[in-house]
């Protein structure tokens, strides 16, 4: 579906669970397609797998069409040495810099044409904060190398829903304070646009939620549902897409609700991430719209708590390398 | 369960779905126990049931011991007749004495000890505000009925989820402003009490969720978690109190998460009422904690889009009917 071209796949935190269900997802490979290759440190990786228990033959690749090769048999790693040895839950700011650079090595593959899409694994802001990294998250950083001006939209996925918060990583007073018409537009407007060309879906519905409680009750509850988000509804039907709202924000992800869109436009962080993570804790995945490159990630962090100890789920990565798959299929389709 | 005393269900508003589910659960009436009486028009609630085709007998009756008697052949119904015919989807504010006069009788019915508990059927609350209703809501209404100082506090349940708002039907910008460590440690232990006596939980474990995303990632997203839950958390725990958080709110709610504890307090509106529809939309049931009366209803409004069409579900208040029989017969037995 990707005419051969493998996915990449970045280390993460070295610290966190990013090589555990990188090695584990690998094990999965029957069910994956394309390939994937890891920008990681190779004796890393099999140290891990060894001291886990995990069955994987770790090998060093110098290209990534040497790794589409060897995938059956071995997981592919474009090695890049750690200057330390991570220890799981411990983080460590020397290794930053090479968390940093594995990004941008997969970033670089896809754009010289070398890669399908970038699948990255969990990263630890704060250890990267110290070192100089200057990005809110990996998303803003994952833009500014794409090269592309404006604002990167993230859509949360899981079979049973599609979520896009408006406002992401800010406090609940601010993300009410930062809300705005356009903002919901802008955001609506790249959603629709990526269900059409890399989700496949012709006419895609949206849903946009209320902020307030059953979105406000005409102005009784707030005003903001009157003011600001009713306004962007109507700016968008103007515009010939599909959306509707403001929804009452209980009554949205009922098995009933969901059934109305293709996607929920949310007003801030958990009333997106609320309703995904109880149908599907373990199997969500992260993808950021509006770039010119697919990337895809796990829904979730670093888990450090549980680094090292095997019992970390790779049904996210796993699910991220499909959907990137798809998207990366879709677009090599319409480009041919 | 409850020594043969019936529940009371109210009318509720006669232009919503109340009567419809009403006639709905007693055709489930096989399933229920104990019997239930209604506080109605008997003559509106014997045409609704021609209208929509279901074979329920509608008998009159004077007592609640007269309506044990025949439950299980015909509805019994304390007839009050309407001022003006109800017509469904329009409510008449001629009939909203009648609607508050069915609660209160209700109310009177369990205190004078000749019913288990109360069931409400939802109202419409403009309607009743336009006659010089004074109250916020059903529940203060009961409160006040029940003379009781104090706040009562509603929890949602279904067999999945048990949620309790702090604070609920105002703007999320004034829950926010409204929250405080004072109400949260009222609200959940009056939660921990009801846990105990009411549903037959020994130890409860109550999860405290935070305000912020990932709970303010140690006030780096809004200071609300480090200020008012985290103090909160810890005069509960200094009392005996089994609590615990500020736990995200994005993981509370995943399967493993609901795993820990058995009832969320939750900040807002939403978030305790997003993962309770999303979990189960039609078997919700709304419990009034800290009340001496037992009260329970459906967690849905009056529906009145759908009124007289027949396709309202019966589930919440057969749920709601379960419910409180199951408190009352915990509170009888403790008495005895």
């Amino acid at each position: 579906m990707t005419g051969g071209l493998p996915l990449v796949v970045t280390m993460g935190e070295p610290a966190g669970i990013g090589g555990e269900i990188t090695l584990k997802a690998w094990l999965r490979r029957h069910r994956l397609a394309p390939p994937f290759v890891v920008v990681d440190d190779a004796m890393r990786l099999q140290r891990l797998a060894a001291s886990l228990g995990l069955a994987v033959p770790v090998r060093s690749v110098e290209t990534t069409a040497e790794a589409a090769g060897i995938f059956a048999s071995a997981l592919p790693v474009l090695h890049r040495p750690l200057p330390v040895e991570s220890r799981p839950g411990h983080p460590d700011p020397v290794n930053a810099p090479a968390v940093v650079a594995a990004i941008e090595t997969a970033v670089a593959l896809v754009q010289s044409g070398a890669a399908a899409g970038v699948v990255t694994n969990p990263i630890h802001k704060k250890v990267l904060y110290a070192t100089g990294f200057k990005f809110p998250g990996h998303t803003e950083f994952l833009a500014a190398l794409a090269g592309r001006g404006g604002t990167p939209v993230m859509m949360l996925a899981c079979p049973a829903l599609r979520v896009v918060p408006v406002t992401v990583h800010m406090s609940l007073r601010n993300a009410i304070k930062a809300l705005s018409t356009e903002m919901i537009v802008r955001t609506t407007t790249i959603v629709e646009t990526a269900l059409r060309w890399d989700f496949g879906i012709a006419g895609p519905r949206l849903a946009v939620a209320g902020l307030n409680p059953h979105a406000g009750e005409g102005g009784e509850m707030g005003g903001e549902d009157v003011e600001i988000v009713a306004p962007a509804v109507n700016a968008l039907r103007a515009h010939g897409i599909d959306a509707f709202g403001p929804v009452p924000p209980d009554t949205l992800f009922s098995a009933r609700g969901r059934a109305g869109y293709d996607a929920a436009i949310c007003m801030y962080h958990d009333q997106a991430l609320i309703p995904l993570k109880t149908l599907d804790f373990d199997g969500g995945v992260n993808v950021t719209l509006g770039l010119p490159l697919v990337r895809t990630s796990p829904d979730h962090g670093t888990a450090l708590d549980i680094a090292g100890s095997g019992q970390a789920s790779e049904a996210s990565l796993v699910a991220a390398l499909g959907t990137a798959a798809e998207i990366a299929g879709r677009r090599l389709t319409m480009a041919a």
